[in-house]
């Protein structure tokens, strides 16, 4: 109980109404515990009871990492040979408060099924929840440290794709334009990659989740999307520019112009007490505004962290009221179903007044190759 | 119903019982339709009943790409504004011979809690059952274009790590180390990395699963452990060798020979209608048998392919019998805590009278830096 380290959660258990939680390796894990666990077949889980100690469930081949963590609880380890069913019961016989737990939550957008299937089990009565959002809202707000690691996988990311775009010339197929740049981020200092990096051409920039392909070269006029980040001690950028290769039309040119103001906007828009639907909608107005209404696919953005996908999603209808620290992307995009797409992208982070913007990447429409 | 993709689908549920079963983006997703999703915050699932139409519940967003499958049945979209909800309850109206199926099989070890729940609360009178092994069976024979994709994912990493040892030497830290792994990786034709590779030196080698650190600079006499694999085309190369920098002591020295003897000994067990549990039985009787019995942690080894991990474990206890065409690694490992780790890793394709061996680098016990 008296783990500093478990206060933010049970200050969210309490505003929630949870009596317990469960939670696997992954984002929220390494915000509480300073480090990470490779979420894998093998399951290992943390449960922690409003009331009582902790309990975890850990495969014995992670116990010399584990230990370290000096968790402060019974921890039941188990043997691939024995299977993992054991340490489940052992677990639940050391937190008979739990027994008929109305209101468990779980880290459900990462806790598996078979995971929830073993608690289940071991917990007949207990109700389970979805708990993922509650439990990841303890790494909202970023500290000044997140900050600074989420600074240093943009200038990574960003260094990386002005030496990438140097090497870009028509004829190149997606594919190897993505090799490049895989290969200057790693040059560059990337502890990893955010996510499989897209790097689309031409009608292919038409798809917001397009996949590089070996049989496309790129050629004069067509789009060149790049969404992409580096991560750095966990800590992920992601960061979208689109440029045109060799020379761009009139028409895109109006196209790419509408894009960059719907960006602008939705970072004018941005300040602590402001909503993330607020966020959204005067973006969406830009786009629905623009002589491009029809080729609007998706929302503004999302939370950006250790995970690259977090909470807040900035869409309308979400009405959560945006804090200074909560860092997020604004892309606004626009598809033209097999012809051409564009996606600028940014990494935000709330302060009182406004934001400070953290990619740095001019945004100005340029010519590539 | 005359899908030929889902005829495995079909055979495995007939055998296994299944009234239906479920999966999300992933290994089994790609296998069946030939190209995989993200799996994201927003689900993509796809419902399989033993009788009558498959459903979808895909994002509005993916509809561009899923749209090509031409899935064979209803397919249920769903909107950021809108939520899943919606489109889980179609489905559910769709299928209503699986509203009180006593047998729904889940994709459970890569379908999350939140999916199992929508399930639940569209299907309440379900009862859901972990299929994971038995969906991914399908997967377990490697066809021989699958054969070729995982040996072009080995060439490459193992050409990659050539081209590392020669960029190795005494004063690098393992983070420098992996760097230049990961860019020789992508420089020789890697599309991605199977996982994020291990990179480490002296007593970090100890740990089965060490992160590789960036304050530890290796020196004379340290084991030096690889274990990393290309993706290529979906499918994962899971190579590991262990070197030593610059000298070995004799007692290593045995250490590792001891560990290659088990390795050898493990792919020599292995044909075609021998048991998982015989393969581990034969390595772990090895080390079981040296001075190093001590300094086992783990089985031999796991089934490879789109997945990392996969059907068959290579363990005591797993009575099932190896098929040709099952792809596994042969990685036994020896491990004195905060002295020296060693792990040999191949990959192996089960043949009626033997086996193939996929990795070719050598094994022989090599200095460098």
């Amino acid at each position: 109980m008296g783990d500093q380290r478990f206060m933010p959660l049970y200050g969210m258990m309490k505003r929630e109404g949870l009596e317990a939680i469960a939670f696997v390796p992954g984002a929220n894990f390494q915000r509480i515990f300073g480090r990470d666990f490779h979420l894998m077949e093998r399951p290992l889980i943390i449960i922690v009871p409003a009331d009582g100690e902790p309990a975890a469930i850990v495969p014995a081949l992670e116990m010399a990492s584990f230990r370290p963590l000096e968790f402060p609880g019974p921890v039941f380890d188990w043997r691939d040979e024995d299977g993992y069913a054991a340490a489940f019961d052992k677990a639940a016989t050391a937190l008979p408060q739990l027994a008929g737990a109305n209101s468990f939550g779980l880290e459900a957008q990462r806790m598996r099924a078979f995971e929830q299937m073993e608690l289940q089990r071991v917990f007949p009565r207990a109700r389970f929840v979805d708990a993922h959002g509650a439990i990841s809202s303890i790494r909202l707000c970023k500290t000044a440290d997140e900050i600074a690691k989420l600074k240093e996988a943009i200038r990574i990311s960003e260094t990386a794709l002005e030496a990438t775009l140097g090497e870009v010339r028509e004829g190149l197929t997606e594919r190897e334009v993505e090799a490049i740049l895989v290969r200057q981020l790693f040059a560059h200092g990337a502890h990893g990659l955010a996510f499989e990096p897209i790097v689309a051409a031409g009608d292919n920039s038409a798809q917001p989740h397009a996949q590089a392909r070996d049989d496309y070269r790129i050629k004069r006029g067509d789009a060149l999307l790049f969404d992409f980040g580096a991560s750095y001690q966990g800590y992920n950028a992601d960061i979208t520019r689109t440029f045109f290769v060799g020379e761009v039309s009139e028409h895109d040119r109006a196209f790419y112009d509408t894009v960059l103001a719907a960006n602008e906007r939705g970072k004018e828009a941005t300040r602590a007490g402001v909503s993330a639907n607020d966020v959204d909608d005067a973006v969406q107005k830009v786009l629905e505004g623009s002589q491009f209404a029809a080729f609007i696919r998706h929302k503004t953005g999302h939370g950006l962290g250790l995970d690259v996908h977090e909470a807040p999603q900035i869409m309308r209808g979400n009405h959560v009221k945006l804090e200074a620290g909560t860092v997020f992307t604004v892309e606004p995009g626009l598809y033209r179903q097999d012809e051409c797409g564009v996606r600028i992208e940014d990494d935000v982070v709330v302060t009182e007044d406004g934001m400070e913007c953290l990619t740095t990447f001019p945004r100005e429409l340029r010519i590539v190759g």
